[in-house]
């Protein structure tokens, strides 16, 4: 396998993930949210760039559909909830489109939708997203980043699918930015959630009080689904 | 010290450089060619973006200047030198002036012009660098890369410096992207030139034939001089 990273969501063209797997990287929190949603039985999720697209589909699509994000890691005016995975819950989500807009997550998305297949993975689901894509031949692992800045959040989870990966004996030709993830892993394999706490994204949010989402979306295999773009919204693949 | 690394020539802007000290590094080989050619006794070097600015200087400047540079690592044709630091030993270059162009390096320094003050950096002088900076408060690493990508042989001097700077007990504060490079430093200290040569660019030059350059270009300290921009050329500090 082919297998290169991206720092940032704005790094992402057509160009670089034409004919390729892409899988779209954001820890905190708008993929972490979005493999929780599916997992708790969201029927899709629809990515849009700006609240008011979110409300025009709410306006056609009424009660069945429930809308979720941030801007600068706040809720929404007139939003249903934010971008606490911890929202999502079976009671709340369960049969419902989720209409999400992020600052960074939804970004990366809406660059690569020319990809091959479009893959969702946080720490969540990182152990399906890798038995789904075992087998692809040319794989982009896009970290989001925030705000245009490389985060270490979404390299660790990066590094880590690279390494499960070498785990399963996948034979990897690493681009030289996707080496220097593999290393970044590796040496902080074992305390990722203490390493990603010294990122500047993680701060933001510690400092708003997001504890319960910063200890959530380190936790590692807690999902089966391997939520994918399917030409029109996210949902699990079958 | 606020410490800041960038990935590539092409992501520097006058905004990221600003009131800053920027150290541009060019590993495989621009860099790498300044620091030697200073070191050699080279009065200056002038880094320009084409072949014909650099035949301008010399049609003007006469025989005292020496023309050095590649493009896609191979010798430009009419000038007196290619990319190789070996080519500028001390009968060649002492009292001459170096004018350059270089796909990636040149870049790099044009892009940095407006810092507060613009330093030369390759593993041959990388203490040296360390002792100038470890008192300066907000610093930015400027890995060249190749060709608009990211290359690990500047990352891994990067690294370097970085932890010298942690050894002098300078109190860095590192953003997501210096922080990864910390850790691709510190997981391979022992083996850089064997981590370097993983590399894409790295492999370009091997397979050319520039095998001593290789061995030359992660030679760690041979080098005491801190080559910077005056404003008009690179020289030597005093």
């Amino acid at each position: 396998m082919k297998l290169e990273v991206i720092g940032t969501a704005q790094q992402v063209s057509a160009d670089l993930v034409k004919g390729k797997t892409v899988v779209v990287i954001d820890v905190l929190r708008a993929t972490s949210v979005m493999v929780s949603a599916l997992n708790n039985g969201a029927k899709g999720i629809i990515p849009v760039l700006s609240p008011d697209d979110a409300f025009d589909i709410k306006k056609e699509n009424g009660t069945d559909v429930i809308l979720g994000g941030e801007r600068h890691a706040e809720p929404i005016e007139g939003f249903d909830y934010g971008n606490s995975p911890l929202s999502y819950n079976k009671e709340v989500i369960a049969g419902k489109l989720l209409v999400m807009t992020t600052t960074n997550g939804t970004l990366a998305i809406n660059n690569s939708l020319s990809a091959k297949e479009l893959l969702i993975a946080s720490f969540a689901n990182d152990k399906a997203i890798v038995n789904e894509i075992k087998n692809h031949k040319d794989v982009v692992l896009v970290c989001s980043g925030n705000n245009g800045l490389y985060t270490l959040e979404d390299a660790l989870c990066a590094g880590r699918i690279i390494h499960l990966l070498q785990e399963q004996s996948v034979e990897l030709e690493l681009t030289d930015f996707a080496l220097t993830i593999e290393s970044l892993y590796e040496i902080n394999a074992t305390k990722l959630h203490e390493t990603a706490s010294k990122g500047y994204h993680y701060n933001v949010l510690k400092t708003k009080g997001y504890l319960k989402d910063l200890e959530y979306c380190f936790r590692s295999g807690i999902c089966d689904n391997v939520p994918h773009w399917n030409g029109q919204v996210i949902e699990n693949k079958s």
